[in-house]
Formats: C-alpha cells, structure tokens, sequence
C-alpha cells in the first residue's frame, strides 16, 4: 500500500519545502479530501531539472533491454495498484467506476506497446548504407533521446494522459528522463500513480532523476519548467489557450525546444442526405451517444454536425434531440470545467436555434444541442469553436456547394467524420475533410482512439501545435528524439542498435531494405 | 536553348510587372552581366501564391507514379541543359566548372533518389493495423503533403541547395507544389533551372502553378510569402540570422507553420594526442583540404579544432599551418561575402594567437587559422561562432576533462568529427558528441554530404530550427508531409497506396511487419 503524502517526488527523494498548499475536490460532493499537496518550489523546480540532467546520460546510454524492462515493469505495478488507483480517480473525477477501468488498461497498453516498439527498434527509425563505392561513407543513423522532458498531467484523463500517460510512456521510451507537472484536479490519483512508477524504477536501480513530480495549482511552476535551458522537449494536452502560451514561451527561449501541444478539436461530422434517409435512427443513436460520452469531456467529442437540409435532416436532428434529452445528467470533472462549459454553452446557445439546452446546476449537465444555417457559420466562424464538454452545433447547409465552402473555412481538426451510402461517390468529401484533418473516420464517431501504430492523434494547428506529430501510437515516442548519422565509426563505438552484428536484433533500413539482419 | 528574360516565373507565366531591378555580379571580375532581374512585386507573389494553392488539390490527389516521372524527368532536363548551367553557374560564383559539374550531378540524384523514395513508398511512412477482435477498427495511415511551400535558395549551392536543390526536390516529392524565392546572388543560375522545371512540368501537363519563381535582393518578398495565409511550409540555408528572423515571422502568424532553416555550424575536430601523434602529416593533410574546400563556404566547413596540449598539438598546429599558407588563394562567392568573412575574421583573429592570416583583398581569401586556450574559449564562448569561409579556430586545451568542458560548452552542431587511434576509448568522447551534434565522423572530415537515406544533416539549435529532421536524404521528403490516418475508409474511397490490393506496390508496416503485400 503506498502513501499519498502532498508531497512532490524530486528524483527518489520526496520534498516538501514549499509553504503554499492545496486540496484536490470531489465534484460529486463539492468537497475536499483533507490531503494538502504541497506547491513546488523555484528551488525544486531547478532540482528535479538537474537531477533529470544527470540522470540523463547514464539513462540515455543504458541499454535498450533496461529501458523495456522498465516500461513492461510499470504496467505490471500499475495493474497491481489498480484497486487503489481507480478508487481516487473515480472520487477525484466522478467518472464511473468502468471508465476508470478502461483507462487504467489503457495506459497499461500504452507502456507496454511502446515498450514493444522499442525492443523492436521500430521507433528508432534505423536507416543504414555501408559503404559500397570506394570513398563512400558507411553511414548508421538512429534515434536518440533529447533530454529532460516535461510532460503536463491532463484534466481529463487522469491516467491515460496525466502521470501514467502516454506522453509519459513515450517519452520514457524515447530514452528521456521525465518531470512531470501534475494536474491539479487530480493530484491523489497523479502521486499514486507517480509513487508506483518511481518504486519501479529503483528496484529496477535506474539513476535517481529520471523521474520525478511536481504539484501546483499556479502556471508558474510550469513556466518555469519549460523556460528551463535543461529541459529540451514539452508535452501537454489541454486548452488552446494553455498550448499556445507553452509554445509561445518554448520559442522565447535562448535556445527553443519543441513543445508538443495536443489542444481543442471540435471533430465535425458530415452527414450525407441519402446516409440520413437510409440509417436515420441508428446514426442518431451512435452520434447521441459519442456526444454523450463522459459528459463530452474528450478532444475527439463530436462537436459540429454537417449536412444539407432536407427532410431527412429534420428528422435525423429530432431523434437526436429526443436521444439527447434522455442521456442521464452526468457530473463534470470539475467544478471549475463546468463553470466554463457554461460560459461557452451560454455564448453558443444564444443567437442559434436550440433543440435542446443541457445547461443543469451544480457541476452537473446533459448534452446540449443547437443549429445554424451554413451562413451563419460562415458569418461567424467562432460558432465552430470547441465547448468543452457535451455540445454539438448542427450546420445545416442550403446545398452541397456551401456544405463544402464550410467545410473549407474550418480551421485544423483532430478528427472529421463521414457518414454516407456504399453507393455515393464521397471521393470529393474525403479529400475536404483531408485538408484539415488528422484522421478520417468512415460511418463511425470520432471517440475512441486506438493505440495502434496506424493511429493518428493529432491535427493541423490549432488541433495540434506539430501537426506532424502523434499523441497516440508508437509513433508517439519519436517527438522526444532525434536523429544522429554515425559516418565511419568503428563497432566499438557505435550503440549498440547500429553495430554489425545487431546484437539487440533490432529492425534496420538497410541498403534499401527492412531487415533484422547483421549489416 | 532557354532564354533568360529576368522575369519571374508565376507559374507557366512570366511577369515582370516591378520597377525594380537588380543585376548579379561576376565575384572574379567585379563586374555585372547586363540582364536585369525584376524584383516580384505584391500582386505577383499573391498570384503565385494562390495559383500554388488551387494546383495543391490537383497535385497532391496525382498518382504517386506521376510525381516520380516529373522528378525524373527533372534530373533528365537538367543533364541536357548541363552545358549552360554550369556556365552561368562558374560565372555567377567564381566557384570552377570541376565542382559546378559535381554539383549539378548531385542535384541530379537528389531527384532521382527522393523520386525512388516515394516510388518505393519509404517517405511515406505507411503504417496499417487490419482489425482483428470485434469492434477495433481498420486504421490505415501515410504521410499527405502540407500544402504550398516556400524555399528560400542559398547562396553557397546554386544547385544543390537552389531553385533544382534538396528543398525543392524533396517538397515536389511530397507532393508540394514549390514557390522558390531565388538566391539573388545566382539569379541567371536560378531563372535557368527554374525554366527547366516549368518545361519539363508543362511538357507533363502538370497544374499551372504547381512551380513558381521569384526574384527580389531584399527580404521583403520573401516575409510576404511566409506570413501568406496559404503557405504551409519553409525551407531556408542560410545564416542564424536569417533563418531565426523567418522562424520567428512564421511563429507570428494566426496559423504558425515550420520552417526548416538549416542554419550555422562550427563542426568541431576533436583531436586524440595519440592520433595527433601517430598520423601527424596526413590528419594535417586531410584538415587542410577540408578548411579550404571551396574558400570554406560550406555548412559543414570545420572552424573548431580542439586538442590537448602536447608537443604532438604543436607540431600537428605547425603542420597546418604550412599547408594553409601553400593553398591557393580563392575567389569568394560574392563581394558581401567576402565583406562579412572579412568583419568576422578580424573580430576573431583579434584576441587570439594568430597561427595563419589568409586574409587578402578585393574577394580572395586563404585559410586563416588561430589558437586559443580552452579557458578563452570558456571565457569568450564567441569564439566557438562561425565564420563563412576558411577560417578554423585550434582550441588548445590544458587536460581532457578541460577538453570536455569545452565540448559541453558549445551550441548545437550540424557534425562534429573525433581523430583516435584504434588502442584508444572514445566511447566517453562519441557521447560527449552526441549531446550536440547531428552526424558524428570517426577520423574524417565533415565537409563531403553523401545523400542517403542514412545520411543526417541538421542538428540541435541553433545549426538547425527543427533538429528532429534531416535536409539531406530520403527523410528530407518528410518535412513536407504530415500523417493522416483512414479509420474504417472503404477501399473505393482510400488513397491508392493504402487500398487492399497495394496497386503501387509501395512498402508499408502491416500489422508489425514491413512488406509490400496486399492487407
């Protein structure tokens, strides 16, 4: 049974030097727990940095076995901690008891799958040409980590992206130590989750540093971490407004480093009429449902409905109202989450037309649901921003041509979605949705996001700050590396992913081909 | 035979509706050619812009094979026109015809091998997870292009590097129709190659607009075309200077953009006393050759020498300097250049030791070189910054932890070389390389780029804005794409390279293997 202290985690030494504290709340209740986590100093700040700075180069080099090891062994931890760990994330969300399931299995996954894609070499990106030519180079590139990381805890996923997240598993993966700035929304759940990887990583005898986590309610300990001239990479998912202003700090910097900013999405879906006509009911059941989903408190929640108008598309949004009117209400993560909702709902729901107003007391909402016309968004184009939570806007177009002009005004997208008949020609909507979005969901909703290596979670700006980068899926791991070519160098030299004999069998690109050969 | 008019090229039409004009100069003789270059006016970089914009939609939608043919047409064309662009080439840098011929060769194969990168589906980074259990989706994902890119000519490469450069070819490659603001130092060079793409895209029946080319001497145009709305991407070598200075426009933007600016690099030597010992006179050959490449106006041109004290470090300096002082005197690129090398030198040849004084007047250099302790350069860590064209800098350090001090102290490198002799461990030093380099030589010099998939050109800040990327070789492609992933898409509906039955034959990881089969 491991302790929840308040403390922050400095490398494998706990430290409470601060005088500012704070109390995570329960939002069912409106309550506190009476644990106060206490808010990290300037001067912890810069310790767990250059503890992570130190530890880096002895992790870096360690291994890729270790590093394996290490990643499988945290999953084993976390699932024997499960008991403990979803019984905080529940009373610090009020997200039901299989929600926490899930997610703890997922972030589970995510380490174990990332730690797969190392051992395999996947994610090392191998490319090798031996000299052939007289005068031509032998020339051995791979990936190497960049260094301390910074990884922000998110408000709603308090496992699968927050201390146990994927930021985190990719980033370790990568060979990075880790300082991770938990969410204040959960910060019991984050120190039982911190206190498990830490007690694997020094059974495991890693070096002290290579990972630690702070608490705070403030941004400054933030700012603080990515200002730091040691940390070299930042991970975060979150608002707009949080991502930008970490990106725009990162690139104040002496020396600027990547900040991987996974932020609002509002992941229309498009509605063909014939689609609406044939399978009315049973999209209506599917789209009522993914809105609904934990209050709509995911970037994927479906946000925007496009369609033409017709009488398919009455009847298609009065099964939908009706639907969403009869999803239970459901408690938001936080009392300061539904303030906002509102705030944004409130904004949305004036000027259009409402079928159906969720806006409940207390933390708690339905889904909402309102429609313009294609004009209007036109007109207006903040009508397509993200409101956090349950909320769609239905777009009803005059024809095809402004349903189109719509979708070209819309700015970068996690996901889009597209529902239409076997029959139609949808070439032409693919290729739209293509041009401001990460991934294109055919007949289906946009939650739920396999981790799978095929997995694309992460769009044009503003969905994401690198759009050329992953959130989710091994690939993820390649955002806390960098290449390095070794040109000549004798075996003894080289890591041991590129010397002759591939003693960790790892995969290669080599002379044109993929092998696990020796070369 | 092809005209050069002096006019810009906004896509199958010329224009030259500006009063401004420029002439390039003759670097030898100081004289001007007599063709007048129209600067792009507001209205011209628009249309480019946008004419760009509409050919994206038909460009990035062609079948991969039609890309690849245009690629390979262009290294085609451009052997058949060898005679005249190397001519301009000579007259345009003073550079002579044997490394115009090299160089031309060399743009030549960037076409082909990035035109057998997407051809083989390598830069696509395709990756499918068919579903298995009940309810895990089909995800099938690759890499699509960005949109229209701009890219910046340098100075130093009037090919490889230019408008028929790395940047252009890998950006078409990925799908990008190309607006390339020229080099206003090889404008002749530029206009001609430039017209060498547009026939050959025209011969093919490329989109109008799919290529276009501007010129102007000021920065002004080329600010219009980074902050347009409608460019995607960046391509830049050049200086810190320069490439900050667009890093930081892009990041202005409502919807900021990468640009990939390779930038400045010292390519620090370290030198073993054994091997200095060992293999005094041809180590001393060696480095001589590479300082004086091409009056050293090279990115990876070595300027940090740094060593040991030792009698083997006095008699390797005296070496060095007899051989620098036996080189011929060259012609610099410009008279700017030359201007700037002068300014840089003699801030670095005062303060220091001055082992060789190369310079000389009116645009013709030789290698200077001068010595420093390792406790100056700690001091004045200015010394470590570059200076275009021959010019090294030995840093002669008291002991090897002096020594690792130094290398621990220096900014972001696009190579960094190591001389040891076989009996020796290098491992700590390789690792000390590694924290700031992109491409490491065991016993070699940086200058010499072979472009290959395994080759790694572009290292951490400030030698590159995106260290996470290459500008040379196949990867080079990916920083014109970004991944979109297809969820449960139809086959009829899928881009051809991810359908079932593979009818482009590319390679792709399927389920955890890399193969070229249908899934």
């Amino acid at each position: 049974m491991l302790t929840i202290s308040g403390k922050n985690c400095i490398g494998y030494a706990d430290s409470a030097l601060g005088a500012q504290t704070f109390q995570a709340v329960n939002p069912v209740s409106d309550t506190s727990f009476g644990i106060s986590f206490v808010r990290a100093t300037d001067k912890e700040v810069d310790l767990a940095v250059s503890k992570a700075d130190e530890a880096f180069r002895a992790w870096s080099s360690t291994p890729l076995q270790s590093r394996v090891a290490f990643l499988k062994a945290v999953a084993v931890a976390v699932r024997s901690h499960a008991a403990e760990l979803t019984r905080w994330y529940c009373e610090e969300t009020g997200l039901p008891l299989s929600r926490a399931k899930t997610e703890l299995e997922r972030s589970c996954f995510q380490f174990e799958s990332y730690a797969e894609a190392i051992a395999t070499g996947f994610a090392l990106s191998i490319r090798i040409d031996t000299s052939s030519a007289p005068g031509k180079p032998d020339l051995r590139k791979m990936n190497v980590p960049l260094g301390p990381v910074v990884i922000f805890g998110a408000s709603n996923f308090p496992f699968a992206y927050s201390t146990l997240g994927g930021d985190v598993a990719s980033a370790l993966a990568a060979g990075c130590p880790v300082i991770v700035k938990a969410h204040p929304m959960h910060p019991h759940t984050s120190e039982l989750s911190a206190r498990i990887i830490l007690s694997v990583a020094q059974e495991l005898g890693l070096p002290d540093g290579v990972f630690s986590h702070l608490q705070a309610v403030d941004y400054k300990v933030g700012e603080q971490l990515v200002l730091h001239p040691q940390v070299k990479a930042v991970g975060f998912t979150g608002s707009i407004k949080g991502g930008t202003a970490l990106v725009r700090l990162a690139n104040s910097r002496v020396v600027p480093i990547p900040v991987y900013a996974e932020m609002g999405s509002s992941n229309p879906i498009v509605f063909t009429t014939d689609a609406l006509t044939s399978r009315c009911e049973s999209i209506a059941k599917e789209v009522a449902a993914s809105i609904s989903l934990s209050a709509g408190q995911f970037c994927t929640s479906p946000g925007l409905l496009l369609m033409v108008d017709s009488e398919a598309a009455n009847r298609f949004l009065s099964s939908l109202s009706v639907l969403l009117k009869q999803t239970e209400p459901q408690v938001m993560l936080h009392p300061g989450i539904y303030k906002q909702y509102e705030q944004q709902a409130l904004q949305q729901l004036e000027g259009s037309e409402i079928l159906v107003n969720g806006l409940r007391s207390s933390n708690t909402i339905q889904p909402s649901l309102v429609r313009i016309s294609g004009r209007q968004l036109l007109r207006e184009p903040g009508r397509a921003e993200e409101v956090f939570g349950s909320f769609a806007t239905a777009i009803v177009c005059e024809n095809e041509t402004e349903l189109l002009t719509c979708l070209n005004a819309l700015s970068g997208q996690l996901t889009a979605s597209l529902y239409l008949e076997p029959h139609e020609n949808g070439a032409f909507l693919i290729s739209a949705l293509q041009q401001f979005a990460g991934r294109i969901i055919l007949n289906g909703v946009p939650t739920g996001v396999a981790v799978s290596e095929a997995m694309q979670h992460g769009g044009p700006f503003p969905s994401s700050s690198i759009p050329s980068s992953t959130a989710v899926g091994a690939d993820a791991i390649q955002r806390f590396m960098r290449p390095v070519c070794f040109q000549n160098v004798t075996d003894d030299l080289l890591p041991n992913p590129l010397k002759i004999a591939n003693p960790e069998a790892v995969l290669r690109f080599v002379n044109g081909l993929f092998t696990n050969a020796p070369c």
